[in-house]
């Protein structure tokens, strides 16, 4: 069965500084309508990086649209044209002070298939050194070296619930056989 | 330091079928004002279920807002003031027809913590029994039966890229020691 559903009518709702929420109407396989809310996003990447301790440098940054603080590996949107790849080096720089000698890409991950078309590439960094970070102007986040095994610990515990850290947090722990 | 940001306004672009998206107005912790997006989603489930042979049962369904159909664990959003266990209940037996004797809570996941408030609840299921299935109306799926070893392995590989799937098998990984 051909479960293709396409689209009749495309009306832009809003247009914003990160996201634009369009609202389609899509033919379905049975010949029917209906409505698709698709909220469009730039993309990004999310950064495991271990240091030669095994620790992890980890954020935690409040999350506006939660109304909470979350703990997270590094990650940001790439910019327009950015190659995944190159915003990975830049966030892990901005954001926790890091450049690494080893990188490993971990695949890449759909956020939320339903209404929003954000993809994250993940990254495995190894081979640290620290300098200073350079966090974006609107952007306040508390860093920390986390162990990796507690990291382990914390999202199978579920104290750990963002989604591309869980992820990444357990495709590096098969990956390097711990 | 306090990393809270405070609304100062809040205004809704958007209330649709499924999301809402909201356009505030948040002081920083720094005293700046920034505009924060926010889309509001009702919340869901994935299941992980398991059955007497060791597979898991998995839907492929079209995604409209990514173009292309993706290999998923069967999941579904919360119906309004639906607890997470009933809406999994719900979704097991819709999209799969299956009903299950055991269920082990798996923690949740945040899906996009920037501008998105989906939480997904995740379940690990077994004890399968499998009848007739009760999509959507507007829900077309295929469904089939794939080993768990498999998974592991589409998931390490990258083929499978959802991040409730991902995480879901990945943490079923761990939990059953395999």
């Amino acid at each position: 069965m051909d479960l293709t559903e396409k689209t009749l009518s495309s009306e832009v709702i809003y247009k914003g500084k990160i996201i634009t929420l369009l609202k389609d109407t899509a033919l379905l396989p049975n010949g029917r309508t209906a409505v698709r809310e698709v909220v469009r996003h730039p993309g990004g990447v999310g950064i495991l990086a271990i240091d030669d301790k095994g620790c992890v440098p980890m954020v935690t940054q409040y999350r506006y649209c939660m109304g909470k603080t979350l703990l997270e590996i590094p990650a940001g949107k790439r910019e327009q044209g950015e190659a995944p790849f190159a915003t990975a080096i830049r966030e892990l720089k901005e954001e926790v002070g890091a450049t690494a000698e080893e990188w490993v890409p971990m695949g890449s991950l759909i956020a939320s298939p339903g209404c929003y078309d954000e993809v994250l590439y993940l990254y495995l960094a190894r081979g640290l050194t620290f300098g200073a970070t350079n966090p974006d102007e609107d952007e306040f986040l508390d860093m920390e070296r986390i162990p990796f095994e507690e990291l382990v610990h914390r999202v199978m515990d579920g104290e750990i619930t963002d989604a591309k850290t869980v992820a990444a947090v357990l495709k590096a722990k098969i990956l390097l056989g711990k």
